[in-house]
């Protein structure tokens, strides 16, 4: 078998085997397989696709290349979550407190973002103290006494995914379907949990920008699952605008905070409740959706939920009293305030527009070495389909003396450009 | 300008910019952009393709990439020659001695065969001390006395074709027309000469494998050359069995030093007179064709076609009794001969089948570092459309010691194959 030869088998459309996939990608990961014919493949596949079997074969390729954990000894039912990125997306910081104070075990393994707006490890690490850097054993033992622990993923966990991925990175060759699936699923399994439920996010502010795209991954993605024998479900959400109110990290815990007090936005309820009900029925905890939802709005009124984000706080050495008192967070010291021009319903906000914003202003990072501003942010006050009057303040942008007066004025260009008004009525939009 | 994001246009199969693709290619040269990074452009351009355009700039980025070599100072037409490479092909050997006799100035710069069976230098090198490493100024000097040289490109002549075909090479991008144009016209334009013929191959032993393809490219590479402004006519040309009766380095120049004494297998004549007569024509030395086949002819049976190959062996450092004395040549000292099973017509020799055969025996190379044997190579004694009778020696396979029996028995496999019979009279194949 040569590189070349499974090179030209992709150019031409042809289907590859088990045994090509496990030579191309065991040589690609033992330095027998250079990055340029990794690369030009990886385009082919762009061009070319792969079938199901292909994907299958190659998600299991990427877990057999590095470690796996295994829960099988604790003798319940395991749930992860993933989301394939989104702007404001905060729902790990809500669903795994609550799922957990249900009584799911739940060991979730994050990235850090290399996105706009930093991912989940990005968020809880603007939490003083909070430690990701979870060791295996720290992680299980933790899981056992509080149900839940939330920790970065180690290199060791599928590193053909690690290598391929930052290829892909400078290649364009990021969106095709079999590729994203191989990349998530391979990370979930190998995560060792056997409840995973995914929120597969399409529009402006995902890197998936129809839905009828997203339908076909989570599609691929069940179907993947389930024949490496995992029970994986997928809810499909919408992401033209920010999710919640809040974009920047601390700003975004904040927001999971005063959520599990009940002060939820309701496209953040709304997915929060579709994902935790699927997971919920999943681990037999629930009939129904209906069932589900009390649970839910029960775990969340009784102050259940909260009370295990603040143990899972502790757990992991963070500053608890974060739940109380925000002003322990870094928050950016200087405002800049956003305000209509006139009376009229909002019809577009578009997401990328406000995260490019919050970037400039340093919430995310461009490069894996960047350092993340958490204070950095904005604070949303209307979504699609609000009315505003005159003077309104449609948003706040929170930012640090570092920002200089040009990134500032180029973010302000971004968050203006945001937004589309309409002066007759605009529906509410719908997330999940 | 970023290189990402230039691979993502083409990979959408939109037009680059003069200034990309220079950007491009320059950056690569300068090694900003990494070999993963054009790869995968490399790739994207097998499925999307370039246009006129786009190939006239990548021609011209690569002429600039490195030296050029200029014979305006001549004041006559400056010829060179080029073949896309076929199996059997030894019509350097005989044109460019031809058409020096006949007063046209010839600058012959060929490569090394990295194919089945050796390129024009490893041909010439089978002569004992033959030099084809000339410097600039030899090489220029010995055309001003005698017309002629042939020389091996030095590294500096287009270093980013050099660059991106061995890139090619290993990830399945050889394939695309205007990486090829780009490659064959940028070397000749390059190598200063005015007037050049292009010999366009098609068929079982060429990497072209179909007229309609020989054609598409032969159209781009003369409007390529309009464009830049040479003077580029092409020959198309059939490479579905192989070339005159010798395969093998020191073999093909035998032939060709026996086709210069007037025993011409008919398809080497026929190519070789299409060649030599467009070059004449371009060179304002003949009116026509037949003026040309005349020219052609007087120079072969008057012998100083001969005199012109002995002089260019000799002002290059080659034992130039060669010419009468072939036992100074290195031939392989053993022999199999394949024997007719049967009487009937020869229906098919398939080229590479035959080039295969050599190659085992020693008469190619696969990488760059490995050795030739120049006495390796194979004699035919019919071709398409010859009725042979039971018993007719059909080829004889010429081998060192080297050469273990499951090589030669696989050798002798390939030559089997390459054969298929009909008991019906069979058209002979014409050439060109």
């Amino acid at each position: 078998m040569r590189a070349l030869d499974i090179i030209e088998k992709k150019k031409q459309g042809l289907v590859h085997t088990k045994e090509e996939i496990d030579f191309f990608i065991n040589g690609y990961m033992n330095g027998q397989i250079e990055d340029y014919q990794m690369s030009s493949w990886l385009m082919a596949v762009c061009f070319q696709g792969l079938n199901f079997d292909e994907t299958a074969y190659l998600t299991e390729s990427f877990i057999n290349s590095g470690d796996k954990l295994d829960f099988s000894d604790f003798g319940v039912h395991v749930a992860d979550k993933h989301s394939t990125g989104g702007v404001g997306d905060k729902v790990t910081l809500v669903l795994i407190p609550l799922l957990a104070s249900l009584g799911v075990a739940c060991a979730k393994l994050s990235g850090r973002g290399l996105g706009m707006t930093g991912g989940t490890i990005d968020k809880l690490e603007s939490i003083p103290g909070f430690n990701c850097m979870l060791s295996e054993d720290k992680f299980k033992e933790q899981i056992r006494k509080i149900n839940a622990a939330i920790s970065a993923q180690t290199p060791n966990l599928v590193p053909a995914d690690g290598k391929i991925y930052a290829l892909r990175d400078v290649t364009a060759t990021v969106d095709n379907m079999s590729l994203i699936c191989a990349s998530v699923v391979s990370k979930k399994i190998a995560s060792g949990a056997d409840i995973i439920v995914l929120d597969v996010k399409y529009g402006s502010g995902a890197f998936i920008k129809t839905r009828e795209e997203a339908l076909e991954l989570a599609d691929l993605m069940i179907k993947t699952g389930a024949k490496l024998n995992r029970k994986i479900d997928a809810v499909i959400s919408s992401m033209d605008q920010p999710l919640g109110n809040c974009i920047g990290n601390s700003l975004e815990v904040i927001e999971a905070i005063e959520f599990l007090k009940g002060n939820m936005a309701p496209d953040l309820y709304d997915i929060t409740l579709e994902i935790a009900s699927r997971t919920l029925m999943l681990a037999n905890l629930a009939a129904d959706f209906d069932d589900a939802k009390n649970l839910v709005d029960d775990a969340i009124n009784s102050g259940r939920a909260l009370d295990k984000l603040t143990e899972i706080i502790e757990a992991q050495g963070g500053n608890k009293n974060v739940t109380d008192d925000y002003s322990i967070f870094n928050i950016g010291k200087n405002k800049f305030e956003l305000k209509a021009q006139f009376g009229a319903y909002i019809k577009k906000l578009d997401a990328l527009e406000i995260a490019h914003a919050c970037k400039l202003l340093g919430a995310g990072r461009d490069k894996k070495s960047d350092k993340i501003d958490f204070g950095a942010g904005c604070v949303l006050n209307f979504k699609v389909g609000d009315k505003v009057s005159k003077d309104d303040i449609l948003l706040t942008l929170y930012y640090s003396d570092n920002v200089s007066k040009e990134r500032l004025s180029e973010a302000i260009d971004h968050v203006n450009n945001a937004y589309k008004f309409s002066i007759e009525k605009i529906d509410k939009q719908r997330v999940v």
